[in-house]
C-alpha cells in the first residue's frame, strides 16, 4: 500500500497537479466537503532535545498540530548511536500511538513533521523528516514552508551528480550541507541556508544538537518551549500545552538556535530585517487556542468578526458559522451585532477522509455527508453566514445553497478576511491564479456566482486592525499578506522558469 | 482480525462488564476523554424497500445515524433470489463507503444497524442485522432497545433445543418467529412480539416485506420517510435529511407498519397505550438537527440550557460548553443570561478511538488529546460551565480542573437535565447503581467532589418545560424518565433474577 | 476480508457448484495447476483432552493435516469456563502460528478442524467446529465427511423452527443434539448419530468430555494418540508424529469413544458391520508418512506402482512421476521395472494460490507457474509418466503436452489406481459423473484425448493386491470403491431428491 | 509494516548480523528448518526491452528466479515518460500477480529483482532495482553479487557530499554513474564499472536502453534470451523457459550489452581474462531445470551423487535425500551404487515461513514443522543420507537425529560437495570462519559432532569431475571455488579494513 513509491519522473514531464483543474463552475465530481476549498499549508514541525521520552513527546505535539498537516507524519530519534525513524501515511493518531512505533524510535533526541491531506495519492519517500548519513554523522531535517528557488537549486546540484530520493524542497537543503566544504556541521548548514530563498521553518537534528531556524521574514511560525528543563521546538503554542511545556519565546526572524547538552546557542546569520510573519496563520491556519506573536488566535479571529460586523452589518435574524473555521469569528460578530449565534450547520464527526458515493444515482441525490443543515434554526430566518476565506468558491456555492434548501429567507456571506487575489508560493496551497475567484469577478459577479442575497469581505485595514494595528503600513507591512496585496516579500527566483509550482507541492505531482 | 469470534460462554459464568469496574476518584489509568462518562445507547436502524440502490442508501442512512452506534455497522439486502449480508466492525464510512462493499449488496430492500462504541473488545457475531432462514424464506431483523424478559427467553428457548449463535436479544426475537406454529409470516412476527417485554424499535426484512415495529410504549424511536415514492424507516429524522428523503410521520407506539409493493400497512397488535419516549434522545442521543416527535432537538436543547439559566443563574464573565454535545444548552444559557458564550475548550477532530498513551512518564504530564483549555478565553474569568448530564462525574472532575488549570477565576457548573439517580434497563449502557454519582451524592457532596465553586442540574419538571410540558404528569408521565425518578414503565423480568443485565449488552462481557 | 458473511440463500435458488461447469475440452480459463484435477477432500480433525497446551498442540496437529484441507482452520478451547474459538481462512501456519491467537485460546481441552481449499470465495460461518450453547453448557464439533440424508434432516429441522447459521452439514448433528429430549449429552449425541447416514468421523466438546465417533463402516478414518498420559484424537497418525505423541490404535467403525477426566470409554451403538474404509486415504489424502488401519501409505503407493508396472510394462527410458503425489507410485514403478527413476518435471515451491496471469497476451505464453519441464531428463527419451489418478482429464493434457514440448520422444501414461467412474457422496469433492472422463470415454478416447502414446490404469484388483488384499472380495468388498466400482456402501436418502449435491459441500455454493 | 524505514546508522556503530552469533552446539530456540543452515544468495535479477507487457513477463521471470531470493522483490518499468517501481517484501506471487500492481508499472521495458531471505527484518528501501534521476533522465539498477571495494568507496563518496538513502552496494554504482563527467550515460556506467571490485551480474535501463553486465570473471551468471524478436536478460535459463523464451547465450565475463531500438551491442571494457564462474551455482543455487554454462545443473548434480558413491561407497539399505536439495545427487548416488532410493523424509509444503512455536513447553517436544521421517521407510535401515553441504552444521545434527528417532539402524551422512572452510565475499551469506565446521573441525570431529556413523564429503577433484572436467587445474582453476579452497579471486579491499562484512549484506545489520 503505502509503500509502493513511484520511481521518479523522467524531466521531460510536465509535473501538474490534478487538484488544480477544475474551473468556476460546481462540477459533477466535485465533493460535498466544506473544506475542499480551503487553503492548505504544508506542515507543522517539533522537536525535543535531552528528553527519555523524546519521541513520545514528539507524537503528542505532532498530535496537537495534527491541523497543520493530515497527510503524513513521521519521526526521527536518536539514540545516542542509531537515527531510527518511523514515516507514515496517516494520522498521528493512527501510528504514532502505538507503544510499537515509539519503542522502535529509542533516544532522549527527536525531531517530526506533520504535511498537509491532499485527495490524491501521496508518497511515502517524501514524507519527512529527511535523514542523511553525512561524512560527519547522520543528518535528519523537517521543514514547514516553501524554497522560491528550489527547483533551481535542485537543477544544479542534480547537474552536479547529486541523487535525489524525493520531490521535496527539504532534501535540497540536506544536499547543500553534505557538499558545504566547511568543517563544522552548523557552518555548513549556514552555508545551505544562504543559498536558499523563500519561507522556512526548520528543525534538524544532528549527532549533539537540535537545531531550529526561520527564515529571514520569519514568514513561518515557530516558537521555543521548555518542559523540566529540556528545549522544544514547536510550530504553534498549542504543541506546548499538550504536554504541558512552558512557552519561552518565539523564534526571531532569521534566527537560528542550536540546542545542545550546553544549553541554547543562538545566531543570527543573516543582515536584520524586520519581521513579516504570514498572515493566514491568523486567519485560518494556526489553531484558536494557540498564540502567534503574542496574539491570542481566538480573540484575533473574534476581533475579525467584529470587524466585519463594523464594516458590513446587516439587519438579520440569526449568525450562523460555516463549522469549524468560521465559528470564532462568528461569535464575534455575533457579539459586536446583537444578532443571535446559532449553529446553523450540523457537522458529522464520524466521517474518514474516504467516503466515496457509491453510486451515480446516489450521487445525484446531493448527498451531503460531512454537514447538514439545522433547518430549526434556519427556516424562515434572514442569516448572516460567517466563513473565514474564499478561494475558488466552489463549496461556498454549496453551503449557501443548503441553507437556502433548508428555508432560509435570505442568506447574508460575510468573510473575515480580505479577497484572495494571488496565489502563494511560501507553502500553502493555493490554486493557479485564474482559478481564485476574486483575482476574475468582481464583488457582485462573486455575489451572483455564490448565490447569496448580500456578499462581504472584510477590508486589507480592517484585518490589520483586528491584529491590533491602526492599518496596513504600505512602506514597511507588517505581515506577509501577498495573497490579499499581491505584494510578495522575497525574490521568486523558480517562478521566472518553465515551472509555476512550488517544489514543496510538488510531490503530489510525480 | 475482525473474524475471529468468541465461542459462547458456559452457563455457570458470571459475565460482568469490564467498563463498570472503577469508583468514584479518578484514577491514573483513566483516559482524558470527556466522552468517556456520557451514557450510550446501542443502535440506530434503517431500512428501505423497492430502491434500485438499496443498500447504498442505506448505508448514507447509517452514516446520519452513526452517532446512535460506533462499534460495528451491518446491511442485510435481498435481491429477490438470496440475501446477502456485510457486517464489519468500526465506523460506516470505514466500510460501507466502498463500491465493492455496496456491490456484494444487491437488491431493491435493505435494512441495516449501527451499534455503540465501547472501551473493550467486540464480537463480531453480534453485529446486527441478523438472519435466518426460516420454513419460508429469510428474515432478517436489526432492532434499537432491549427486551427486559431477554434473558429469560433465551434460556427457555435452549432448554427447548434452540442453538443460539449470538448473545444479542435481537436472536431471541428470531428464534421466537421460527418456532411460531401460525402460518403466515407477519402474524408469526406478532407472535413474536407478544412474548417480549422492554423497549424496542425493530426493522426486519422477508422475501415481500420491510417492516418496522415499535414497543407499546415507543420508547425506542423510529420515523419513516418516502423518496421517490419508496419508503424508508429510520431512527431518527436526520438519516432522512442525508439522502433528501421526506419525513412523513413517526411510527407509533405499539405500531407495525408492513411495506410491501402493494404499499403500507399498519397493524396494532397490542392494547392501546399513551406514548411515552425516551427522555434521552432528547438530552443526548438525538442528532441535534433531528425531530424527534415534532420536537426539534437543537431547540430542545436550548430551552433546556435557558430553563437551566432561569433556574440556576449565577454572576460569571463567560458561558463555556463542554464540546460537542453540551454546545446548544450553553448557547440557550447564554441567550436567556446575556452572558456570552465563549469556545473555552477546543477540540481536537482529528483524534481517533485508539491514541494510548505511550508510557507511564508521558502519561503523567496529564495529556489532554482530545481537549484543550482555550486560555484567551478561561484565564481570569468567572465561567459557567455547561454540560447536558453527569454519570459517574469521572470527566467532570477533570474538566474543571482544566479550567483551573487555564486561570478560570471561578467555575460554575451547569448540567442541563436532573441527576441520574437509577439505571436504564432499555438499551442504554448506564452504570450500576452505586456508580452513579447523583444516586450516592448530595448535591454538596457532588461539587465537593467535581471541585467547582458551585454546581446545579435542571429540575425534572424543568426539563418538561424545555420540551413544551407545563411540568412532569405524575399519574401518567410524558416520557420515559427512570433514570432520574426510578419510575420504570415496563415489567423487569430479567432483573429480579441472578442477573442484572441487559442481554443487549451482554455481548461485551462474554 | 474474512468477516464478511453471506446473509443465507433463498430457498428456491438452486445452489450449483462453480467448480464443475467446463467440459472435457481444455479451456482458455483453467490455470495450469495440476492439482487442478485432483479429487478433494473436506476436512481433517484433531482433539486433545486434558493437556495445559491443548490449543498449541492442536494447531500443531492441524499443521500436519494441512493437506486435509487448506482453505479454513478453526480450533475451539474450554478452560473450564468458557469456550474460546478461532476460525480463520488460509493455512494453519499463518494465523494458529501466532502466540496472540493461542493465547486467547485458553484451556485443557481443545478440538480443531481444516478445511479444503477451492478455487472460489469461501465462507466464514462454515469454518469449524460448530459451537452451540445447549441446555447443559457449552458443545463443539468438527467433522470430515458427509451426511448422506443432511438436506433432507436440515429441511425438516428448519420446518420445526431451527435456524441455521451455516450450511454445514456439521450444523445438522448440533440441532439434533440440541433437540433431542435424552438426559445425558452422550445419549443426546448418540440419538443424533441415529438419525444421520453417510460417512463420519467426528471429534466432540463438552464441558467435561471429549468425544471421538466413527461412522458404521469407518469410511473415514479416525486414529486415538496418547502423549504424557492425555489422549488425543486425529484423521490421521502424521498429526500424532508432529508432536511425539504415541499411536495407541484406530477408532473402530461404528465406535464412539469418550474421553474424560475418568479415563477413555468406548461404545458401540450400533450393530457391528465389517469396516470399510475409503480407499481414496491410500491412493491420494492421506500423507505418505501416515500409518492408516496398519499399512504404511507410502509403502502401499510403492506397491501400487510396482503393481501397475507389472500389469502395464513399457520398453522406456525413464520414470518421471508428477509432481509430488505421483512420487512414491514412481518410485515403485522404477524399482519393479528397472527403468531409472528421474525428476522430469520440477516444481516450484514459491507460488502462492493466487498467482493470477495478469494480462491476455502473457497469459497466451502458456506460462507454467508451478511446474516446469526438466528438459535435461526428458529431451529425446521415451518416458513413462505416472501419475496417481485423473479425474475431468484437463490437467493430464497439459503434462502430457508439456513432456512433449521438452522434447520427449514417447509419452507413456500410467496411472496408479483404477478410472474413476462414479462420483462421490462422502465427503470427497468429485464432479457430477458426466464431467468425469473415465464415465464417458473408453481407454482408447482417453488416450487420444490426452496426447499420450500408450496410457494405462491400474486394475481395481491390482489395487487391493497392493494393499495386501489377494482380490477385491465382490461380495463383502475390503474398501469403500464406489468411485471405480459404483459400489455404494450406504444410503443415498439426499441424492434421490432434487439435489444432487452433498451439503457439506454447499458451502461454495450458497 | 513494510514501510517503516530505519533512518540509517551513525558511523561509529557496529553493524553486526545477528544471524551469526550461535556457535556449534545445537541451541533450544533454533528452529528445526533443514534449510536454515544453508548458503543463501542475494539476488536474482531480469530484463526486457521493448515488449508491450514489460512488467508482466518481468514479474513472471522473477517468479521463476524466487529460489535465488525470497525476502523482497521489486520491479522498475519506463513508459516512455515516467519510470514507476513497485517494491515489496515478500514472494514475487504475493504481490506481483497482481493485476493492479501490474497497472502501475506500465511501459515497454522493464528491469527486476529478487532478494534472498532472512531470519529477521528488512528494510524496503533496500529492495531494488535502486532508482535515481541523472541529469540525463532516469536510471534504474539491479544487482546480483557484491562488490569487495563497496565500503571504501561509500566512504569516499560520503566524504564529498555523496547521501545514502540505502545500505546496498547498488547504490555505489548509481552515485558513481552520477559523478562521472563523461557525456554519454553508457560512458558513465562503463566509468563506474571501472571503479568497482568484485562480483555482479548487473541489469541496467535507461531512458533509451537496457544495459546487462557481468563481472571480469563472470562469478555470477546472467544470461541473454530472445521472445518474439525482443530481448531478455535474467539470471538463469529457467527465467526463460517459464514464458517460452528462447535462450541465445551466456553473457560473457566481462562483457557489457546494450540493448535499444537499434539491436543489440557488446562492449568488453576490460582486459580479457579466463572465465570462471560460482561453483556454487550448479551445486545449490542455480535450479536443477537451468542450464548454466552449458552444462544442465540436475545433471551435475545427478553426477556430484555419483561420483561421490565412487569415491565413498558404503554398505546400505536405501538412499535417502535431505528435500528438496539433496534429490538429484541422492537419485545420482542411488543409481551409481545400486542401494534403492527413497523418501525417507516428507516435507509439508503447507509451512509459511513464520511459524512460531507458541510455548516453551510446546517447543521442548521438538516439533518438526517442516519435515518429518518416514518411518515405514527408515526403520531398521541402513541408510546412506544425502546433503548438498555442511555450512555450520547445526541442522545436519538434527536431520541424522530424525532418522534414529524414527529407526534407523545405522545413518552415513553422505556430502556432495567438499568440505566449506573459507567465507564468501561474492554475495553468498556465509558466517565467518569460526562458525563453518569445516574450517574448525576434522572430519571425525565433525562425524562425532553430528552424531551419524560415517560421514564423507566429495573432494575437490571430484566435483570438478561432475562438471566434466579431469580435475581443477591449481594454476588456473575453472571455477570460482574459494570457499573450499581459500583460493579468492579478487582483491578484497573492504576486508583489509576494519569491516568484515558485505556491504550487499549490510542492509539486515543496520
Amino acid at each position: 500500500m503505502g509503500d509502493a513509491v513511484n520511481g521518479g519522473q523522467s524531466p521531460d514531464c510536465d509535473p501538474k497537479s490534478s487538484r488544480d483543474e477544475h474551473s468556476f463552475g460546481p462540477s459533477d465530481s466535485e465533493d460535498f466537503d466544506f473544506d475542499a476549498d480551503r487553503l492548505r499549508e504544508e506542515c507543522g514541525v517539533f522537536g525535543i532535545f535531552g528528553h527519555p521520552e523524546a519521541a513520545a513527546i514528539t507524537a503528542l505535539g505532532l498530535h496537537a498540530l495534527q491541523h497543520r498537516g493530515q497527510e503524513a507524519a513521521g519521526i526521527v530519534a536518536y539514540d545516542g548511536h542509531r537515527y531510527n525513524s518511523e514515516r507514515r501515511l496517516g494520522l498521528v493518531s493512527e501510528h504514532f500511538s502505538k507503544a510499537s512505533t515509539i519503542e522502535r524510535l529509542p533516544g532522549e533526541s527527536a525531531i517530526g513533521h506533520v504535511r498537509y491531506s491532499t485527495m490524491g495519492e501521496t508518497i511515502l519517500r517524501n514524507v519527512q523528516p529527511l535523514f542523511a548519513e553525512l561524512n560527519s554523522g547522520g543528518f535528519a531535517v523537517a521543514h514547514n514552508g516553501n524554497l522560491t528557488n528550489g527547483l533551481t537549486l535542485r537543477r544544479d546540484l542534480v547537474r552536479d551528480g547529486a541523487i535525489y530520493q524525493s520531490t521535496s524542497d527539504t532534501e535540497v537543503i540536506l544536499h547543500l550541507v553534505a557538499r558545504s566544504r566547511r568543517q563544522r556541521l552548523i557552518d555548513r548548514f549556514i552555508e545551505a541556508l544562504r543559498a536558499i530563498e523563500g519561507a522556512y521553518a526548520l528543525v534538524a537534528l544532528s549527532n549533539k544538537k537540535l537545531i531550529g531556524a526561520r527564515d529571514p521574514l520569519g514568514i513561518r511560525p515557530l516558537v521555543l518551549g521548555e518542559l523540566d528543563g529540556r528545549y522544544i521546538l514547536a510550530s504553534e503554542t498549542c504543541a506546548l500545552d499538550i504536554i504541558g511545556a512552558r512557552f519561552v519565546r518565539d523564534i526571531e526572524n532569521g534566527e537560528i538556535v542550536v540546542i545542545s547538552e550546553e544549553g541554547i546557542e543562538s545566531l543570527r546569520p543573516f543582515p536584520p530585517r524586520p519581521m513579516r510573519p504570514c498572515i493566514f496563520e491568523y486567519i485560518y491556519f494556526a489553531r484558536p487556542d494557540s498564540i502567534v506573536h503574542g496574539l491570542p488566535v481566538y480573540n484575533v479571529r473574534k476581533a475579525m468578526g467584529a470587524e466585519l460586523a463594523r464594516e458590513a452589518p446587516i439587519d438579520a435574524d440569526v449568525v450562523v458559522p460555516v463549522p469549524d473555521s468560521g465559528v470564532p469569528a462568528a461569535i464575534g460578530y455575533a457579539q459586536f451585532s446583537g444578532v443571535p449565534f446559532e449553529l446553523g450547520i450540523i457537522r458529522n464527526h464520524y466521517i474518514g477522509r474516504t467516503f466515496i458515493q457509491p453510486t451515480q444515482s446516489v450521487r445525484e441525490l446531493g448527498v451531503r455527508l460531512k454537514h447538514s443543515a439545522n433547518r430549526a434554526v434556519v427556516a424562515g430566518k434572514r442569516i448572516v453566514l460567517i466563513d473565514d476565506s474564499i478561494v475558488r468558491g466552489t463549496t461556498s456555492v454549496k453551503i449557501v445553497q443548503m441553507m437556502r434548501d433548508a428555508g432560509a429567507r435570505e442568506v447574508h456571506f460575510r468573510i473575515s478576511s480580505p479577497p484572495i487575489t494571488h496565489p502563494d508560493y511560501y507553502g500553502i496551497d493555493t490554486p493557479e491564479r485564474d482559478k481564485l475567484l476574486a483575482a476574475t469577478y468582481t464583488l457582485e459577479e462573486m455575489r451572483a456566482y455564490i448565490g447569496c442575497d448580500s456578499l462581504a469581505f472584510l477590508s486589507v485595514d480592517g484585518i490589520y486592525r483586528a491584529m491590533g494595528e491602526k492599518a496596513r503600513d504600505p512602506l514597511r507591512p507588517q505581515f506577509t499578506d501577498h495573497c490579499f496585496t499581491g505584494d510578495y516579500p522575497t525574490k521568486l527566483t523558480d517562478v521566472g522558469g518553465e515551472t509555476k509550482s512550488q517544489l514543496s507541492l510538488l510531490a503530489e505531482a510525480s
